[in-house]
């Protein structure tokens, strides 16, 4: 085994040149395998094996910097850095992270998890390395994907100021949505193709054009019917903007990828490789189902199946199908998606009403003010996004959204904890960025017939609303509590003294089983769904605390702006004799790990609660 | 008067070809007049008259749609569109806003006050047209400075897959508020300066490509170097994306600009107009001094030299001094600003410290992910930024900065109520939002001295760190009380019992004044400096309690994730007998006007607060 020679960074120069095909299909063979029992990301991975050798090969780690964009690519870059045996633990509590940490690995340059960072990051460490005096290289790899959020343009117009050497790959695995190429493409591809281009003579990209090898990539490019690909393939984009373009050069070719990166070292200035790969490369499943081991459950090797089947429909399931209902009763519903038409569950949407869908790319602002326009102009928009990537359109919420008052309506998928994913993707923070806006609402349904409601209601409410609903599987229970939405106002669902739970969405679930488990000991519980995060429902604050002694808020939400500090404000504001209890998510990071682990990590699962209740009540 | 002629939108049609430049040249007196008793925004409207006429010409309103990119520019839009007598009360309380308002007008079609927002919401509105069958023109009007945000890029990324009429009218003055930066600014410089733009100056460029004229060029640019190419094509860049270009055409030239205009309407596609306009046209000084003249203080018609005298430094001015210092004393410290080296003061550290300052251009996402990596790369990164500007980096502050925990300095400026600018740029949120978010650090001086030991105390502190402090002038008083800063402890002022004032920042001034108001009345006062705002002193919150009736919390912020919340829950959580008044912004967007006004309006001036805690007292 070659791979077992490997044991730490640099280890990799030792593998013979005859030998770099070999190692290839060894860490192809074990990324496979760990994926398909643990989960993970496959596809991006596989497609990235050379690269990531090529660069190691070529790189002098750690004192060399490689920031992975989005970084769920970087399993290889793990491999290479003496983490083989952290991928027993992968994504698993306390195991190794799916992304790059610097906590990791000194090889880690930077954290990376959301779109688009790795450019303005490189560009961070390319300054401090100039103002050091030093002179390493900075090397940002950045997906096609990811070129198309703001963020890597405004880097992007930074880094071509520069006077000094930075180099950004561009892995292009073509797997972004398409559309038309027209003759600009084509113009531009006569340019590329002009002899004196930069004076490569060693010319890889030359000899590219003029091998059968490289003119079928040529045909590619000619063939394939995208915007994206007229940004990007003819190079005077970049160009234009002040960068130096190198490629496009194969990046499952190692020698290739080395002499352009020799070549680009050379630069001094911000200069681009662009590298083209295919996603799932080698795993055959992969290469024909792109999207399936995008992020993968553990699956069949040899049928590439998933193994574990699921039965009951999870949340963005329930979403899926109320709006093509909401689509059909209302012809002003529009939908938007920022590049996740599978994950927020419209691609039926879409498959219905293509002229009312739209997939902006991961682009979170434009995604939000694009719904304002639509809204100014009559439309009902729905933006359906995971809670932490809205993050990136906060202004765009307060600003274009709010003020004016307009219709949107925010289906905030993921929300809560993810799982293992991590700190990056975790939903904790939308109750209380979103609650800081004025003139937003935001809903949280108990179970799936509420998440249909709640989007039915959301629908004709007529000003900026947002419901918010975690990842996974949908809760059926308390499904003989149907009590229409109403404004403001929360549901009774067991009305009893003493101690009231007052939990919003997924928390819903988790107090049925605190009060469960507190009645075995006597207690008498109250539960309310509090349904309404922003407003609350005042009037049942009054009315809980004629008679409980313990008012309990449970939210999966940072305490820092969230329900429970609007619970407890309104109580103390008023005066009322009522001590309250806040269950919610701490102010720290969540690791990644599965999510029942990390609930009791974090105390908001029912035993915690339980006892905290105890603790509360004994006092 | 022309000008009188015109009451509503479309008058403008009435007025004779040959009067056009007597009606500019009208406006221009104005506008004029009016700014330099009222203040506003000048260069910018000096220098789109002719442009805004040309599109009044050209559209029809209100069917079809202009909106203005930043909105400060739309002066002479209120004028053609009947809102004369408005300039009386331009910016005022109660007054006309100074930026495009949907409630204002029917005329305009969509609210903006930060960069970079139009071509998104034009899309929307563009897109709803065509849902809806109708068929009017959609125009987004874009400064160049605009264009170095992110969200531009998106939306034009989207706009460039459209098959269907959009124009973006890009307004290059060559200028955001000081001197553009970045790649994509050369490169409509090199537009600019390009010797053909001469020979294009009916500014019609179809014949660049089809005729003989247009190969030549082709010719050219193959024998030349690439990084020159650009000077000789204006517009592939906005080609290469996908959108056909338009120009350059002389943006002071009405019947030129009707031409471009006629022909871009006819394309079934986005379509940018690249106009060329000079900042301060017509008022010399304006042209001389297009800085001091886009947010123009009252002046003086004939010098140009503003009416009131400052003698009192601003909270900015003491920044910028104890940068140059910081910088003097350590040089890891590295600046960054996002377009604002005069607004954020950080102009005199730019000129000592050239190699250590970064000027990102608009574009606040890159600004804090740039500082990140300057941070991983072993620097000490200070970004000032206004407090409504830094929403558009929420994302990176929580995901880029804060995961790792890595030693970036905000320094919040504008932070609290703004004044004049109104709803958009009201820095009413930063508590909440900053809040939020694990391992970050709030402080908040009360006075001119506090800011800088505070900008020490945060240099030194090597985690993530946000000063934030109000617009205007700096606040002397109170210079006897200097304690050092010492993590997450406030500062007693003056202790004595029944009643705590715990105020933050700007409100230890008003909450003197509301001491002295108190203790007229008989009361005991106790006054506390809160200084951090995250973490919260709970020490002093146990002291308080022994021997107080109330505590009141007083910030400039809203409520909902703010001081006060942190402040209660502690005093919830812990039992206290202590009821709490919290004295914050209320959840509502805060209009344009004078600041005092402002204060008094939402009930954060001393009258206010001192007749809210005497009802609270008398309860």
């Amino acid at each position: 085994m070659l791979l077992e020679q490997i044991c730490k960074e640099n280890d990799i120069k030792n593998i013979r040149r005859e030998d770099w095909d070999s190692l290839a299909a060894e860490i192809r063979q074990f990324l496979i395998e760990k994926i398909s029992i643990n989960g993970g990301h496959l596809g991006s991975n596989l497609g990235a094996v050379e690269l990531t050798m090529a660069l190691h090969l070529f790189l002098n780690l750690p004192e060399d910097k490689i920031i992975w964009d989005v970084g769920h690519q970087s399993y290889t870059h793990k491999l290479l850095t003496g983490r083989r045996e952290g991928f027993e633990t992968l994504r698993k509590f306390g195991g190794m992270s799916g992304f790059p940490k610097r906590k990791e690995s000194c090889c880690d340059a930077f954290d990376t998890g959301h779109s688009s960072t790795s450019i303005s990051a490189g560009l961070g460490l390319v300054k401090a390395r100039d103002i050091r005096g030093e002179k390493n290289t900075i090397v940002s790899v950045i997906g096609d994907g990811s070129l198309t959020g703001g963020m890597a343009y405004e880097a992007m117009n930074n880094a071509a100021r520069m006077d000094t050497n930075f180099i950004i790959v561009l892995n292009d695995n073509n797997m972004s949505i398409s559309e038309n190429v027209g003759g600009v493409s084509k113009y531009l591809n006569s340019i590329r193709t002009a002899d004196n281009y930069l004076n490569l003579k060693e010319g890889i990209y030359q000899s590219l054009l003029k091998k059968k090898h490289g003119s079928a990539i040529v045909d590619v490019i000619r063939k394939t019917k995208s915007s994206f690909k007229q940004l990007v393939i003819p190079g005077m984009f970049f160009e234009d903007m002040g960068i130096t373009y190198l490629g496009p050069v194969d990046g499952h070719d190692i020698p290739a990828m080395l002499q352009v990166f020799k070549e680009a070292k050379r630069c001094k200035s911000a200069v681009l490789v662009h590298v083209l790969t295919q996603k799932g490369k080698g795993y055959e499943p992969a290469e024909r189902h792109p999207a399936r081991f995008h992020g993968a459950e553990p699956f069949d090797i040899a049928t590439g199946v998933p193994k574990n089947k699921r039965i009951k429909a999870n949340y963005t399931d329930v979403f899926s199908t109320i709006m093509v209902k909401l689509g059909q009763r209302n012809e002003k519903v529009v939908a938007i998606t920022a590049a996740m038409p599978d994950g927020t569950g419209l691609k039926r949407f879409r498959n219905v009403y293509p002229d009312r869908f739209f997939d902006v790319g991961i682009a979170e602002q434009h995604a939000v003010t694009f719904a304002a326009g639509l809204a100014a102009g009559g439309m009902i928009p729905i933006v359906a996004v995971y809670s932490s990537f809205l993050q990136r359109a906060y202004d765009q919420i307060l600003h274009d959204v709010c003020i004016q008052n307009l219709p949107v309506v925010f289906a905030v998928d993921r929300a809560g904890i993810v799982g293992s994913d991590g700190e990056t993707h975790q939903g904790i923070f939308d109750l209380s960025y979103l609650s800081s806006i004025p003139n937003m609402h935001i809903m949280a349904p108990k179970n799936k017939w509420e998440l249909s409601d709640m989007m039915k209601y959301a629908v004709k409410f007529g000003a900026p609303i947002a419901v918010r609903y975690p990842r996974g599987e949908a809760y059926d229970g308390l499904s003989e509590f149907r009590e229409p939405i109403e404004y403001g106002k929360s549901e009774m669902i067991f009305e009893e003294d003493e101690i009231a739970l007052l939990a919003v969405g997924s928390m819903v679930k988790t107090a049925t089983e605190v009060r469960n488990a507190l009645k075995e000991k006597g207690y008498h519980v109250t539960l309310v769904n509090g349904r309404f995060i922003k407003p609350i429902d005042t009037q049942m604050l009054d009315r809980l605390s004629q008679n409980h002694k313990l008012l309990v808020t449970m939210e999966e939400n940072v305490e820092s702006g969230g329900f429970g500090e609007k619970v407890r404000t309104y109580i103390n504001e008023n005066g009322f004799n009522l001590s309250v209890l806040s269950v919610c998510v701490p102010d720290e990071y969540v690791e990644h790990g599965n999510v029942e682990i990390l609930r009791k990590e974090i105390g908001i699962d029912a035993e915690s609660v339980v006892n905290k209740i105890i603790q509360k009540m004994e006092k």
